[in-house]
């Protein structure tokens, strides 16, 4: 049985299979014709937070397979209110649907939901540990522009020691050699360590040079409460994306987001063509179908 | 792209293509038959205040249809409570799903939606604002029993200062010169100058003149928070009710409100020929049935 | 019209065919096959308690039949709030929906909705009332095993005072007179005298005798709220269930639960052959299944 817990799982090959799947299933989303690949499925999502973007993309996704959906979105006022722990409700859940998508406050639920689940398990997002599925959305969102297998300069910019998305993404990109990785963040909330490979580069400003030679900007919030309000003041200008900055990169750059932003892109900025992360954020949709394809080994 | 924002955008034309839209709505529900009109749309319900009433018709009549739909019933917990903005939500949600049907507790936040969505938006109460299907629904029920073309009394009873719903009904009903509109409430919470027009007739008592001469006579809350407590309790009496009252009405007027209702009228006046507000609840589903149809341009 | 609401409707025909039935939705989930039996068909679920499992079997439960849900988990945030009557809640959803399953904190919810509501009533629990739907699941997973028309014995273990699923099972229960109860609890929260038959037992230990001589175990939680501190202390592990127990019990003998559970018993009692509770969850499908088919009267 197939589980998409962590990006640590997917060689190139199984990346460049889902990314394919991704493909196919955008064609079947343009066709505009009824799907039915997953009629009679059924995937629950289980939330313990709530996260709008998330579960509503894999219950779209779903529903655009013909598949069906159970939905939990704030786990936390049911049973496990009551002390069940995440093994018995996967164990539960996993009577009753086909594939669960699980979203956790803390890290390593989704692994252990898989290691007792009767159903592939999707992890949505496990705390401060992986967002697998965001990171092949983002993956997906680059390979619609840039050939990942060429040289290609990815920056990621903003809140980066405990972003989880950047964490995925760049594990990922270690599968393409010919992708090159700068950091860029204030020193206190730069890359951890284990993240950070040889080649890689880290940079403490946004500077011009970062903005002109990026193929890829993936931006972040820089959450206040996880840096000290001096260093916030400082920084949050220097980090903040509008026309003029966006306007210094590639024509055919792009700059991405995970969302929801609040203050670190001008609204304006949206109109660019650099300006992808809705786009993105719409691809949460195909991406989402070729997992849930991929691990009930549907035929497409 | 059509949307469904104020009941300002519709002139007679649209309103009674609307009202026919849902009586062909009504039939396909007499019919029993499975619906797949819509077969392959999904609805995203999209809601910051919890209703349970509009965001279930919503539901109920894209699902009547055969569509599908991803639910969000208390948006406060999730992105928006990070900051998100309303055109970031459309911008998101208008990747996902095919039509939006949105509530928000602050005037114009539909609009803003659908100034940049990229699907249409159906909007299901903004704040004090506007509550156009809930309009529609009140309209088609009327129709169902009254010829709008024709003369006939309508008499708006309670809470007119902030109902929303009455403000919407009373602009829609601007189209057929022939419905006189009474409004019936104390000073205190009597109808807004904006929407008093020449030939109505304010009333600060329910008389019998009222209850005997009206066609319909359509009740709302008076909301305890938004009148001084002697007010409330000097009218309270006064505006509710009961068999007694309603026995005086004519025998085919009808007694109309948007429910919940909560001391306003007797649970023993739901018996008589002269309620309808059940009626008018379940009418709901055919009316956003047609709103789905009309903004998708489905084939009926 | 047909409603669940209590376990005393069902005479022994009723709830042999009702078993029956479930065995039939098993074969069908078993086959694999999409069912349509259920097509333009909606269940509301409205839960004034949330309540993740009983929930979401419901909602498999109709779309795994082809139907499709309306869904409200917390109705305390919306209309109720604002004061409105489970009678009025019942008229409107039953405008809606073909079938509606309820769940509130208060006995006699179901009842009252099954008075005035249009459409069929599935009481998902009511307070410290009943839960009928839990004790034909319960029924189910006995059935499977054992043959309710010879001798069985069955011990329901735990919170026995106030545990709705075991008063709802013993009443059910009756109708097979060759089924022995044993009920073990300490006296403080021992099965109330109406729930009591002759023949019964009441034992204040769970003793070697009851572990050895049980064909099923029925466990509960102890709720700590509900009884002395000390009294719970003197008590939690002597009802706690672990391997050394549960291997007394006879090889063929089972151990239900209607979870979640919490320390009652252990983890690794789980992979143990009397371990029933996560099969008779997932059994709540195939019988939710069987009762909505058997309320709305369709071709199985």
């Amino acid at each position: 049985m197939k589980h998409v817990i962590s990006a640590d799982q997917f060689n190139k090959d199984d990346i460049l299979e889902i990314l394919n799947l991704a493909k196919k299933m955008d064609e079947i989303l343009a066709s505009k014709k009824v799907c039915k690949i997953a009629e009679g499925k059924i995937l629950a999502t289980f939330f313990y937070e709530p996260s709008t973007r998330t579960r509503l993309s894999f219950e779209t996704a779903m529903q655009r397979l013909g598949g069906s959906v159970i939905s939990t979105s704030n786990v936390n006022f049911s049973s496990v209110k009551k002390g069940e722990t995440i093994e018995d409700s996967a164990k539960v859940l996993s009577g009753y649907a086909d594939v669960i998508a699980l979203r956790s406050p803390e890290i390593g639920y989704a692994a252990r939901a898989a290691k007792v689940s009767a159903v592939p398990i999707l992890n949505g997002g496990d705390g401060a540990g992986e967002h697998p599925t965001q990171s092949f959305l983002d993956l997906y969102t680059i390979s619609k522009y840039f050939d990942l297998e060429k040289p290609l300069t990815v920056s990621m910019v903003g809140e980066l020691i405990c972003g989880r998305t950047v964490h995925s993404l760049s594990k990922m990109l270690r599968n393409f050699p010919n992708v090159k990785i700068n950091f860029v963040a204030p020193e206190e909330i730069q890359i951890p360590a284990k993240y950070f490979h040889e080649g890689d580069k880290k940079f403490y400003e946004l500077t011009d040079e970062i903005l002109e030679t990026s193929d890829v900007i993936y931006d972040t919030r820089i959450q206040k409460e996880r840096i000290a309000p001096e260093v916030y003041e400082k920084h949050k200008n220097a980090f903040h994306f509008d026309v003029a900055k966006v306007s210094k990169m590639k024509p055919n750059a792009m700059l991405m987001h995970p969302l929801p932003r609040v203050t670190e892109i001008s609204p304006e900025v949206d109109d660019l063509p650099q300006a992808r992360y809705f786009e993105q954020a719409r691809n949460g949709v195909p991406t989402r179908m070729a997992l849930i394809a991929y691990v009930l080994g549907l035929e497409v």
